[in-house]
């Protein structure tokens, strides 16, 4: 018998406890007093599996201890209420409760429980290859050998795809994908990482030592944001953060005890940024925190705005102006639909300004996998530049990416294929530009068929999707459900998405996820789904959306 | 003229600054007074790059440009003033100064600058890649044929490598490794996990619902730590940690600005863990805070002292009884070299103990893909495994997972096949189990080799090396170097690593680095370097000892 269960034994027999007889399974035997003098009592013996083997538990011997749990659980240490506050108010909606509760009508579904369709659409998160987009070949095919190294000898993949395999396992310890890498990532990626943004910002000086290659863009951020936020009280550091963002700010912030300071986008105007609100959220800021950061996201998310050059021109110097470190969000760098939009980076524009901005504005530029044409989220694959770092502050920002050793380096190959494309005249080049071109356009097709059916919506409202890939368009909800959904203590855009999802199938974010005005409602929904499926969706929801006007008439 | 640089111009000129003429190059502008108004002075202009190419900069313009930085900087936002505090505090020596300090003399080794050796030796780092350790065929099989797919049609992947990459994609939104995954980890994956940990605890249920994939161990150690933490002043939680630990704890718990307690591994006794020291280090640490977590790392790191069944039992019921929440590092626990040490999960022991016990202990325990036969460190897979969290914190958790999305999607199929590798009868299998028994025993033979050598070499003493893949031999540093070490404002044993560095090229971790008594040096190297490498490593480190002891006798 084991000697603990023997001595709570023995203490309960001398408490006069009912004492079980030997070994087996018993009933569960709960005494006070044993738990009293801190020995635990004798319960009933779990089933003792096989020393080897696949032994299973029965059900009954399941059940039993499940019963058992019921029975002998005492407090937890880790509860709501004596766990990390942080956390406990940490939101993050385009993983949130509609999306739980898109998982569990699909449990339902495989039940067989009969619902008004047949699949949920997950159209809350921008994952594209989820949606039946296809992974770019060239991309897969340097990975693939990367991964195994015997494919080098392959007859079956092109020259260039293993001229960069071997370019980058040479950057790699013993030429392998399992070796951590240094910390700000390989040299080699860094160094086409710096390559690629000279390309794209037509020649302004990229430094591969200002590169970090992050776990997507997501840990360069939040990595960022960690080690400017101090201070507290009226000191707290204040993010300015758009309205409506990507809830992974918000988070951060929350989670580093920062204070979120809102600036609105402009949803008259087709979500511009004015840096006139700049200046009203800063000026607002400042009586109860200490701004310090402004957070920009170019396209934007869930918004889709493209900046123009002008825009940026007037972000940066009002950075410049009121000495805020700029966080510049451009995963989406590869996806603008609009003519008449175009991309121009943060760097570029701050480059263009001259000197005194250029050798001032402290700026952190982010990229990822994730996105544009690729779609890899699941490499997490990212690099952040930063510039104008003070020197200190990047041996700062080195020691703490080494506390997570490296970024996958599968993800870092990956990143590299996208800095590092095929190019004209190369074997791979006519696939892979098709391939990109065919996804980028077919993107931009449904962005603005997504657009145009919304807006033949009655209650709804799409700006045009300028750029990323999502609609954000605006649901006016009757008074009617605003007060309904207030009796189910959620936000009416939540009670919406809900309905949606339960009637439907589809899932949605509620833009309560993301922000917006007071009084506004909308809802985010990516283009993801390939264009007939979309166009099906579509339809759905401006039935359901008539359907619930008439019913909160 | 740029419309900003207009206005820098005009005011300039209004305060009877020098003007330049007109665009191209001008020497630099510096008026005080322009800068007080508030504009950017007129600086001279950086040469325009063309819109498209790749035009670079001269070496002359690119000297100029940094004359102007040193000019035209003001004060940065970001400083070792400004930042965060907790991060400027956080240490993590693995990459620490020594490491730094390793890879300037690689630089300066690759300039042609002559040293006594021809290659710096990092064996500070747990990196079997690195080393020379070749990947698991049947593993890096599976991984190429996720990640290009279309190598499921190729004869050169064997069967049971293809069965498993299907089942993998099939756990994948798309089919696709480039897909977001739930952010607890895809389900098939959680469910091999769960098998495998039944299999490896000899029937002890496990729950798939109760695993999480997460970005090698460390993801899953800090969210827990993360969540685990609250309170302040005196409230503030204590988290106990063994003394000498993998500082990835110190800098976690640094970082959660949470209370480090330190309890002391027995040095006399093979680096055992003693209850009584558990009980004295918590009995202190009431004092000064509110202990509330127990982390176990078995086998150990840096120390390699594998538990036996009686002290695994005894912690344990330690932590029953003064209720601790147990984290159990376990990364290591195919790595067991002594004969006569065997590795036991705390899951296992803990069911063993009973229902009071198991139904009760909170526990999380940790594995990953980085260390064991793998060595699959870059890839970042691991997986957590939770017993008796209230329901609500496992909602909070996946919540907290949700903000990074998901674990890298190559390191959570790099985990199934540690989980579910080639059985008997797989046409798999002999070669799987021959790289990995020939890994396991190449180090088992390494481990005893390191052990013999240093206990050879006076001054040095090294307890067996039970598991894991370190040697942390206790050094006996003369007082005239603590002396010295004390002038060169370092730790004694980081002076001796340096002087070890810099005379042969070897880089190892001072103990300062993981922690150790008061009064007692020590230094972990790595036993991953091949066998005949070692050997001369050894020898090289007597030689200098040696001459260390004679120079400060």
């Amino acid at each position: 018998m084991h000697r603990f269960v023997l001595a709570a034994k023995q203490a309960a027999a001398s408490l006069g406890c009912r004492s079980p007889g030997g070994g087996g399974n018993n009933t569960a035997l709960r005494c006070a007093t044993s738990l009293a003098v801190g020995r635990p009592p004798r319960g009933p013996r779990l089933p003792r599996p096989a020393r080897e083997g696949t032994v299973r538990w029965s059900s009954a011997a399941k059940a039993s201890a499940v019963k058992i749990n019921e029975k002998a659980s005492r407090e937890k240490i880790l509860t709501l209420e004596s766990m990390n506050p942080l956390v406990k108010a940490l939101e993050y909606a385009v993983r949130g409760p509609i999306v739980l509760k898109a998982g569990e009508i699909e449990k339902e579904l495989r039940k067989g429980i009969k619902k008004p369709f047949t699949e949920v659409i997950k159209a809350n998160i921008g994952d594209a290859h989820a949606m039946g987009q296809r992974p770019i070949t060239f991309l897969r095919q340097v990975v693939a050998l990367c991964t195994y190294p015997n494919l080098l000898d392959s007859p079956s993949f092109p020259e260039d795809a293993k001229k960069r395999a071997r370019r980058i396992l040479q950057g790699c310890g013993g030429n392998s994908l399992g070796s951590y890498t240094a910390s700000p990532g390989i040299n080699c990626i860094r160094e086409d990482v710096a390559s690629y943004i000279e390309r794209r910002d037509g020649g302004v000086p990229a430094d591969p030592d200002n590169i970090y290659l992050t776990t997507g863009a997501s840990d360069g951020i939040t990595t960022i944001l960690k080690i400017l936020v101090s201070g507290g009280g009226k000191s707290r550091t204040g993010v300015m953060i758009p309205i409506p963002q990507y809830p992974l700010y918000s988070a951060a912030i929350s989670d580093l005890d920062a204070v979120q300071v809102n600036y609105y986008l402009d949803e008259e105007n087709c979500w511009a940024l004015d840096v006139n609100e700049l200046r009203r959220s800063l000026k607002e800021a400042k009586a109860y925190c200490n701004p310090k950061v402004l957070c920009i996201i170019n396209p934007g998310n869930p918004t889709g705005q493209v900046q123009n050059r002008k825009c940026t021109e007037d972000v940066i110097h009002f950075a410049w102006e009121e000495k805020l470190f700029l966080l510049a969000d451009e995963v989406y760098q590869d996806n603008v639909h609009s003519e008449g939009c175009q991309f121009h980076s943060f760097k570029k524009i701050l480059y263009e300004m001259g000197p005194e901005y250029y050798n001032n504005v402290e700026l952190a530029s982010f990229h990822s996998t994730s996105k544009g044409y690729m779609g890899e989220c699941g490499y997490r694959g990212g690099y952040m530049e930063v510039l104008n770092l003070h020197p200190e502050i990047k041996g700062q920002l080195v020691k703490l990416l080494s506390v997570r050793l490296c970024a996958p380096v599968s993800g870092q190959a990956a990143m590299d294929v996208v800095v590092n494309p095929p190019i004209p005249g190369e074997e791979s080049y006519s696939q892979f530009i098709k391939e990109k071109e065919s996804v980028l356009n077919n993107l931009a097709k449904k962005a603005k068929l997504t657009e145009d059916m919304f807006n033949k919506i009655p209650g709804m409202h799409c700006n045009p999707l300028q750029g990323a890939m999502y609609a954000f368009p605006r649901i006016f909800i009757p008074s009617k459900a605003i007060e309904e959904a207030k009796v189910h203590k959620m936000a009416p855009d939540m009670f919406y998405c809900m309905k949606l999802l339960e009637e439907t199938g589809i899932c949605v974010v509620p833009g309560s996820g993301f922000g917006q005005r007071e009084g506004s409602y909308h809802l985010r929904m990516t283009i993801l789904p390939p264009a007939e499926k979309l166009k099906i969706l579509l339809e759905k929801m401006k039935d359901f959306h008539i359907k619930f006007l008439e019913k909160y008439a």
